[in-house]
This record gives C-alpha cells, sequence and structure tokens, in this order.
C-alpha cells in the first residue's frame, strides 16, 4: 500500500487565556507513513482510534522555560493525552497485532513506538464503547474513583459539594458520593449539564452561571467534602462554607489554566480555622493502588450502573475546535474525537 | 482586706487593621473585687500571673455578626487568651489554694471561675519560668510541637521552611526539625530575629524584608515542608519552590489577621501539580493527643535543651500597646504580660 497521510494536531503557541484553533494548536497533514513497511525496531504501530480532550491539557502548553517541567508539550511537536489504539502491526510478543491499548498518545493518526506511558490492555465489552476507555473507564474516571477512594474519607450521611459535577470526573465523583449515602450537591455551566447532573442523582443540581455558589452552599451546607475542579471563586465559596474538619481533593483549577489568577481569595484562612485537609493530586501516582477500578468500572458501565454523557467530535481534524469548545465549558460530556472507526 | 481593682483590658472596637491600644482595646479600671469574700459557688478565685499574646487573638475580634463563631470575643468583655493563675481561694478540691493552673483566662487582675478551659496544672520547676507556660511550654510551643508531630511526616536530610520562624510557635518548629536532621530555612522581619534564628540552629536564616523569599526557596529549596504562619505572598513563595508530595502546615495566616486579604494568590494550582497536602488545624484538636508534650517540652528547657525568647511587658494596662507591637512584627521574642509577679 502506498504511503498515506498521517495527520497530525501540533501545538504551535502558547496560548494567551484559552488554546485557540488553527493558532496554538494546528492541523498538520504534511506527514505520510508507509503502514505496512514502516520499521517497528522492536515496537508497534497503532492507529489511534479515539483521543481524550481535557482541561488540564491547556495546563501543558507552556513552552520550553516555562515551570512544568517534562510533561509539558514541546512546540512544533503533536499535542498528547489519553487515547485507545489498535495495533496494526507489532515486534512485541506481549502486544499482538489486533489488540489494543488505552495510554497517553500524541494526537496523530498513526504512530509507533516501543511503548506507551501508563498504557494497558483493553479488550472489546459489551456497552462499553472505546470512547469510555479514555472517559469514565478511563483517565478521568481513574481520577474521580482513586481521589475519591484515597482521600474523601466519606461517611454516609455527609454532604459532598463537586464543582464541575457534569464533567467526567465530577460525574464519577458525584455518583460514588451519592452510592456511598452522601448529600451530592454538584454545579455545572449549563441548563442542560443540570439536568444530567439531576438524571444521575445529584440532590442539589445547579448552574453557577444563574445562581451564586455562596448562597447554594450556605443553604444546602455546610459541607464535608469538596471536590475542586475549578479553584477561584468557587473554591473560595466552599472554603467559606465547610465544616470543621472537612476534605477538600484538589483535582484541578479550570479558572486558573486559562490565566485566570486575578481572583483574590477571601477565605484561605478557612483552611486552620476549619482545619481543612488539601489534598492534592495528579493520578499517576494514585495508579498502582487501585488496580481495581479497571475491572470495576467497566463492569458497572456494562450493567447501566455508572453513567456517563460523551460529546463526540468526529475526525483529528476538528479536535482543535473541540478543544476550544472544552476550555469555555462548551462540551455538553466527555470530550472526545472520534480518529477512526 | 478592702476591695482592690481588678483591672480588665476590654474588647471595645473590631479593629480596621490591627487592634490599636486604647481604640479597640481598654485597660478598664471600674471594677473592684473583695478577695476575702467574693462568693466562690464552688469554684476557684484566680489571680492572674502571666498573660499570653499572640497574633491570633486578632482574629477572634470580630463582633457578634461574624462567622468566628462561639470563640469570637464578647464587645465590652475582657479578650481572653492563655495565662497562668495562681489559686487564692478554693472550693474546688482538685485545685487547692496555692497551686497554678495553665489555661484560658480573661485578660483581668483577678477572676473567679469554676472551670477553667484548656487547663492543667503547673508547678514550679528550675529554669522554667511561669511565662515558659504560654510560651515554649504552653500553647504556642504546643502548637509547633504537635502540629508538627501530627502533620509533617519529616525524613532526615528534608528541607523545611518555617515563616515566623523567630515567633514562639516558628522557633519551636525550627529546632525539633533540626534535631530531627532536617535542613531548616528561617525568615523573621528583623535583622534581630534572624541573629536568634541563627543561635538556634537554623541552616538559612534570613529577614524577609530585605531579601526576597522567592529568592532564597529557589536557591535553598525545593522545599518538602512549608510551616505556614503568614498566608499571602511567603505562602505563594513556598507552593512556588515545593517538592512533589510537600506538606504543607497551616498554623496560621497573619497577613489575613489584618485585613490583608488584598494578595492575589499565583501558585494556588501547585497543590495539584506538585500533589501537596495542605494540613490547617487549631491546637484544641491534637491537644489529647500529645500529652507527652507536657513532661518533655518543660524537661528540655530545664535542661537547657529547648530554647526561647520572651518580649516581656510588665502590667496589665500596658497589654494593649504589647499586643499591638507583636501584631507589626515588633515584639522581639515571645510576647508576655507580666500581670502579677
Amino acid at each position: 500500500m502506498a504511503p498515506v497521510t498521517n495527520g497530525r494536531l501540533l501545538f504551535t503557541g502558547i496560548p494567551e487565556v484559552y488554546a485557540i484553533a488553527g493558532k496554538d494548536n494546528v492541523y498538520d497533514t504534511s506527514e505520510t507513513i508507509d503502514l505496512d513497511n514502516v520499521p517497528l525496531n522492536g515496537g508497534m504501530l497503532f492507529k489511534i482510534l479515539v483521543l481524550s480532550i481535557d482541561p488540564y491539557l491547556r495546563d501543558k502548553m507552556r513552552g520550553p522555560d516555562s515551570d512544568a517541567g517534562e510533561s509539558a508539550y514541546k512546540l512544533g511537536k503533536p499535542i498528547e493525552g489519553f487515547g485507545v489504539g489498535e495495533i496494526l502491526r507489532s515486534e512485541n510478543s506481549q502486544h499482538p497485532a489486533g489488540s489494543h491499548l488505552v495510554g497517553w498518545f500524541p494526537f496523530q493518526q498513526y504512530w509507533v513506538g516501543n511503548s506507551v506511558q501508563y498504557s494497558y490492555p483493553v479488550a472489546p465489552m459489551k456497552g462499553v464503547p472505546w470512547s469510555a476507555h479514555v472517559g469514565v473507564a478511563g483517565m478521568p474516571g481513574s481520577t474521580g474513583y482513586m481521589g475519591w477512594k484515597e482521600f474523601s474519607k466519606a461517611k454516609a450521611g455527609e454532604t459532598v459539594f463537586v464543582s464541575a459535577a457534569a464533567g467526567c470526573v465530577g460525574a464519577t465523583v458525584a455518583q460514588l458520593a451519592k452510592a456511598e449515602g452522601l448529600k451530592v450537591i454538584g454545579s455545572a455551566g449549563t441548563d442542560e449539564k443540570v439536568e444530567f447532573l439531576k438524571s444521575i442523582g445529584v440532590d442539589v443540581a445547579f448552574n453557577y452561571k444563574k445562581v451564586d455558589t455562596n448562597e447554594v452552599l450556605k443553604k444546602e451546607g455546610p459541607i464535608d467534602i469538596y471536590w475542586d475542579n475549578v479553584g477561584g471563586p468557587t473554591l473560595d465559596a466552599a472554603l467559606a462554607n465547610s465544616n470543621r474538619y472537612s476534605r477538600f481533593i484538589e483535582c484541578g483549577m479550570l479558572t486558573v489554566y486559562n490565566g485566570g489568577e486575578t481572583y483574590t481569595m477571601k477565605n484561605l484562612n478557612m483552611i486552620y480555622r476549619s482545619e481543612i485537609t488539601v489534598s492534592g493530586f495528579t493520578i499517576p501516582s494514585l495508579m498502582p493502588k487501585y488496580p481495581e477500578f479497571y475491572v470495576e468500572v467497566p463492569k458497572l458501565i456494562s450493567e447501566g450502573k455508572m453513567k456517563f454523557n460523551e460529546d463526540i467530535t468526529v475526525g483529528l481534524e476538528n479536535a482543535g475546535a473541540a478543544f476550544e469548545a472544552n476550555q469555555l465549558g462548551k462540551s455538553t460530556g466527555k470530550s472526545i474525537v472520534l480518529v477512526a472507526e
């Protein structure tokens, strides 16, 4: 077979606020690949099937002199993220052609590599699309599941507040908390997302653009646990409405990725006044500790006991726009790019 | 004996920034007490010997409508804090006349009460003045000792940064950390305090008014533990220079007591990026867990193995001015009011 185009989404600029498609990332079709003959050098040739768009990708678009360290993207190289790859050819006896890996892939259609970071094999399962393995059964789901198990110290009857609760991480946390007998307060940025929250059992679901978070927490709190995906004024409101010995789980600060460090926190002193424990984490640290996730959650999905919501974009050439929409809070579910069937 | 004046330091106004003597607190001599005949109703008559001035007193000057809760001072009533009282008369068989209690007392010369909050008996010990029991052997010392034991997870060879390190809490932490084999970085606000830090073995002691904290931490860090007494830009610098899995211990935020919530934090996202655990606490929660403190630390003091620095003000009538100086960082050691010999 003749060489085919190997489309790639390149990191081309450090965003001023959020990453703009066609400016900070550009879809490039200049590279071709000979799928039959490209040398594998002991590795594998992957056809990327799905890729995951997540707010934290923005955090890696910092350029060579930033403090983001090794995990920062390199200018001119593809953006990277979680995906599912089908192995077309393999010189690795552990992973034969025809099998699938979930892991950290560049945003390109085909890729040759010796090893895939954070990877594990996945097999087809009824009711579990490939896309779920980069969502509720993948990194975001595991972030919610493992972070919750590790840090929440949840007790039935307690109250948890989850921000960005309609996101994949947030919705996983909300459903786990509900199953453990907690009162769940969840915020989201559109009425459509609020409806989704109600459909998964969130007790108090509200649109933070229409209702003041502080007022909701004053009425429905105080809270014992805050799952933070956003930082900024929402974190400040959670601090103001927290019970003694509250647990705050810092999963991300969406407002900060987008250059939003302009908000002046007023209630940081609640950390000692309410004797709060604030735990920040990134998922690689917890992965080795909770292997049951990779069995338990696909099973729950397959049985219809763990719900999820996807916003699927078809074609890698549209990934930049999907990323932009995601950063602007316009995704209506877990943002997924369907690269190939 | 005829009734005597019972001088009191009253809470008279909610400070705009810091508590101003003669305005936000006023020394009042309108009350008298008949020491021989005042009814005890089963309680004890105390002669207050020493009282402790601490930055956190400012945090309780919030007025009736604040969120400081039960622990807030009542307008028109005396300010309260830790002190040592000699029992002049007693109807309590557990605490006879002539014995001494450390505990939570109103800022007044004499006081009748049935029980003293957070109290325990203390006996005279060679080399340990009464004042030490509200300092290094008392609440501030226990705050440093117990907070360090509970949250630091310190390992020899690690690096700790202590802000306000010349204060009683900070100096206790610095000496414990040094004894456990850590590299200790300590900041203070005067050259005199920096000299004190060097005298207790702090490896890198600096005056934060003359040297940029961020530059010092960049050079001498990254840090594994931050003991925070001040919040604000110092906390922000610590976040920026923290190792993965750092432990931040939030003991107080001096900059916030004084209405300093105007600083916009830039590095809160380091909490998840560096997977930091931030533990806020107030000492009553830890007191039941570390009873050995009350034996071990007086012994260390008596043996000259735990050093401390006192700034003694004679006379309750001068307590307001001492509190003002303390808030302005002008105390040259643990701020103590000697109420009576």
